[in-house]
Order: structure tokens, then C-alpha cells, then sequence
């Protein structure tokens, strides 16, 4: 029985995983997360939803990718907001329950190497690749190296500080990035909107109703549901183009949830490159969405092991 | 007659240069900047001062900082706004006139390189060089290596768009970090202030009299003084709270001529990262001034030289 590797990506909502030979996915699976539990049930759930896809075939390697910061040399999750993580030893523990190597590393990184393996980015050296969803969070290739930072923490995009007087942030700060473009930043603008704007198709729903997703769909035919997706695009639009002045890359692409919206959210994004970018930044740029959607983190957890294991 | 290398660092103002065998200064120079004059004529002055500054020793090598973008394979200055340069095929002329090689690099990163080979940076592997002048740039070390982007164009950190609404920017946008924290910046506030509040000290001089360095040393009496450098220093210290919460280096270092204000400028830029950035990044990160002050860049561009040479 040839073994497989598993690769799970750990979201706050939910746990996708896929078991792969090689290039060729032999299975795949997606369960809720329960992040209102401790971290053993959801290591308990990963284990398990691992075991699942191997269908029993015995287990090469795991890839995991986990929404937080992590020391990936320890195998140590050091903390984790949404799930409510501090200090997990993740790799020990799911090395124990499968009785194979684990290597894990941050989401929003293991998603950039997924698209850089077989998204849009293959073949990219320089590339910045930003997930957009409950966070804002993205991997950074540097000369075809992922750039990590002295303590592993660097890309954190999100919270940039955007508007120094704008509001708090699930951080403590105020104004950063993820106020102004997250899935929950277009959500709160919109039940707002809603409340003062008895017009607008977004007051005709009951509030706890929209979402970021129903904002986006209402957008195409509602002028305030346009524009609290504009704001929030350029916003996104204007860190990127920041971004993009510092590191010059070659490619941006936008992953997570917001960017299944698809193409249309760019344009906003596009003015603000094309407006605020220095020529040669802008002129050799590429803007695009994610191929993978969110296939993206389960495609590069199976990318770290190979990573690792060569 | 043992051979100098010649390290130049170009500004728009001043020439400055020095010749050096091994790690020994033989002589320095400094000359102003006849940035109204042609390429050719710029180009001759520092083939000049080389000559000068090896006194009849052969030259071996020569090192050079010029403040712009350029293409350092190809040896060609692409544009400098400052000098009104486009397309100059620097390291050419200067090899004819000088019968040595030229090593060409941007004046921002040739400083960050001096600061790494002898200045706070040394031994660092992850540290952000800002210099803070008539334009603000810099020289980005990721794990030992300098960020150059995927078309030589990183590190313009200057151009980030800080206040969308701001004011235009001599790069033709709104609210770059430049506008809000450059030397032109800190003179143009204090200017205006001066016009509205007779009773600063600001209003006892000439307008053309105030510059930033005159802003910087009213500030230790004067309070409207004192809140353009604060407000100054407070938008720098967000845009490096910014920067630190995405590539979480070990060590920034303000050079430049604001920089020559001394450590009283570092207490709105500490704040701004202590009250803005992530856990991991403030804990491990230290904000400091250059120990070379206005000889980074020479010392960089003699180091440019042994880079390459080896």
C-alpha cells in the first residue's frame, strides 16, 4: 500500500483537507471547525478528518495551515485570535494521533505557496499574495524565497494602519487595513448603511442576513451596496499599491473569501494601483484573483511537505 | 603604488567622497551638486573629485550612491527626479574617464549598505534603513540580502500613500509619506504655521530662513514648532509601524538629514510602533538613529565596491 500525504488547511470556519499520491488527489474533505473548543478537539478533528482521507492507506507526511503566527522550526502555534490558540504544540501533537512528520506554517503563506505551485504565481519569483476574508493576511515571495521576518512574523498586511482616526481593530490598534476590507469590515458597513438608507436593497433584508458575500451581489444592482464595496476595495486597493511600491513585485494576487466575488473587484483595486504607484511599479505589475479559490491552502499544505521532504 | 578604491555618494545637494585602501580612509571631499547642469556635467565633477581624492594613486575601483532608480546590471540611471536625469549611462562614462570599474547602486540602499558594513546594522540579517531628506527612502534587508524587487524598483517607501486626501506629492499623488515627513515637508508646515501664529519664533525669522533643521532646533523652545516636528515624526513613525508589522525585522535605523536631529525625533516614531504594531514585531524590533549620519552613503559606496570584488 503506497502511502499518502495529507493536506489540511485549518480555517476559523472550517477544516479542508485533501489526501494526495503525487500530483493526483485521491480524495478530499471539508468539516466546521470548532473554534469555540479547545485546541485538542480541533487537533482531534484534524487528526481524524486525516485519517478519513487516507481511507486507510498508510500516511507519508501532513501539510497543515493554521490562521495565526507560528514558530514553524518548534511546530508551535504561538497564537491563533480566532480560534483563541496561545502556545499549541501542534506538531507534536498531530505527530503523536498519525504517527507521521506534520509541517505547518501560517494560512495565508501556505495559500501562496499553493498558488505558487499551481495557481497564478507559478513560475513568479517576486509575487505578493493577499488573502482577504475574516482577516487580511498574505505570503510574500522575495527572488522565489518566502519572506518570513526575524521571528517568523512578518506579512501582516492587515494590520497596516490605514486611517490613524478610523475604527478599533480586533488587534486594539485603530484603522488598520482590516477595518476597512475584511469580509467583517464590508459586513458592519453595510448593516449600517442598511439602518440610514431605506432605499437600498440591503434594508430590505433583516440585518444578522448580510454578509459580505450578499453585500458583493447586491452591489451589482444597488447604488449604496456599490459603494460600500467600492470603499472597501480601495482601501484594499491603496495597501496594495503601497505594497507594491515597496516591493516591486512582479504579481499580486488576490485570494480568500472576498476574492470569490470574482473579477470585478479589481477594478477598484486596479485605479488605486494605477493612480498611486511609482511607472515602474505600475507598469510591471499584474493584478489578479486567486485560480484556486479556496482550494488555494489545501493546494500548498501539500506543497509544504514536499517542500520539506524534497 | 598601491591602488585606492574611491567611494562616491551623489546627492542632490552635495558630492561627497572619499578614497580608502582596505579599511583605511586616505581623504575625503565634498562638493556641491550642479544639479541644474546637464549629466555630463555631474558626471564630470565626480571624475574630478576621484581624481582629487586618490592624489596621483591608481584607482582600483569606485563605488557610487546616486539618488534614483537604475538598473545596476546594465550600469544606467533611469530616472532621477532630483537631478532631472533619464536613461544615463553612468557607469560607461565614468569607466572611460576614470579607466577603473563602477559600481552603481541607489544612494537609499549604498547607505543601508554602509550602516550594515559599519554602522548600527552590523551583523543584523533583517533591518529597514530609512533615510529622511529632501526625499524618504530606503534599503530593506531580508535574512542578509538587500530587497531590489523584481525590476531593481523596491524600497520606495517614500511614495506609500499615508493620507489619500493629502497633499500632492512631487512623484504627482496625494498624501505620500513624503508630503507628511520629508526635510521640504517639515519646512512647507512650518512656513504656513508661521504665517498664522505671530507669536511662535517662526514668525521672527524670514520664511526663506526657515528650513527643517531650523523647525527641529525651535521645537526644543517653541510649540507650534514643536507639533510640526511631532506631527511629522508621528506620520514617519506610522508608515515604520507599518512596515515592521509586515517584514518584522530586528532593527530599523533613520538616516538622513533629518536624522542629524538627534534621538529627541525617535519619541513620536517609538510610540507610533509601540501603540501600532503586532506582539511578536514591537517586542523584537529596535527603532534607532544612524551612527554615520551624512557618511552612510560613502561608507556603503566603498563597501558597494568589496561586494563586488569580493
Amino acid at each position: 500500500m503506497e502511502p499518502v500525504n495529507i493536506g489540511i488547511d485549518l480555517g476559523g470556519t472550517n477544516i479542508q483537507g485533501a489526501a494526495a499520491r503525487g500530483d493526483e488527489i485521491l480524495s478530499r474533505g471539508k468539516i466546521a471547525t470548532r473554534a469555540k473548543e479547545p485546541a485538542t478537539a480541533v487537533l482531534d478533528d484534524i487528526a481524524k478528518l486525516a485519517l478519513e482521507l487516507a481511507a486507510g492507506l498508510p500516511i507519508a507526511a501532513v501539510g497543515l495551515g493554521l490562521p495565526g503566527l507560528l514558530d514553524p522550526e518548534k511546530g508551535i502555534c504561538l497564537i491563533a485570535e480566532n480560534l483563541g490558540w496561545q502556545d499549541v504544540p501542534v506538531t507534536e501533537v498531530l505527530q503523536e494521533k498519525l504517527q507521521a512528520p506534520v509541517f505547518i506554517e501560517n494560512d495565508a503563506r501556505v495559500a501562496a505557496l499553493g498558488e505558487l505551485a499551481q495557481g497564478k504565481a507559478r513560475g513568479c519569483k517576486d509575487f505578493i499574495y493577499i488573502t482577504v476574508g475574516t482577516g487580511i493576511g498574505s505570503g510574500i515571495y522575495i527572488d522565489g524565497k518566502l519572506l518570513r521576518g526575524s521571528r517568523w512574523c512578518a506579512g501582516e498586511v492587515g494590520h497596516m494602519v490605514m486611517d490613524p482616526r478610523g475604527e478599533e481593530c480586533t488587534c486594539g490598534n485603530r484603522g488598520c487595513l482590516e477595518t476597512l476590507a475584511s469580509a467583517p469590515a464590508i459586513t458592519r458597513a453595510a448593516r449600517k448603511a442598511a439602518a440610514y438608507n431605506p432605499e437600498s436593497v440591503l434594508a430590505f433584508v433583516r440585518p444578522e442576513q448580510i454578509d459580505a458575500a450578499a453585500v458583493f451581489r447586491a452591489a451589482i444592482i444597488d447604488k449604496i451596496a456599490a459603494e460600500i464595496v467600492d470603499s472597501a476595495m480601495t482601501w484594499l486597493g491603496i495597501a496594495i499599491a503601497n505594497l507594491v511600491n515597496v516591493f516591486n513585485p512582479e504579481l499580486v494576487v488576490i485570494g480568500g473569501g472576498v476574492s470569490l466575488a470574482g473579477e470585478e473587484l479589481l477594478q477598484p483595486i486596479q485605479i488605486a494601483v494605477d493612480n498611486l504607484c511609482l511607472r515602474v511599479q505600475k507598469n510591471t505589475v499584474t493584478i489578479t484573483t486567486s485560480a484556486l479559490g479556496d482550494r488555494a491552502g489545501v493546494a500548498g499544505a501539500l506543497e509544504l511537505i514536499r517542500q520539506n521532504l524534497g
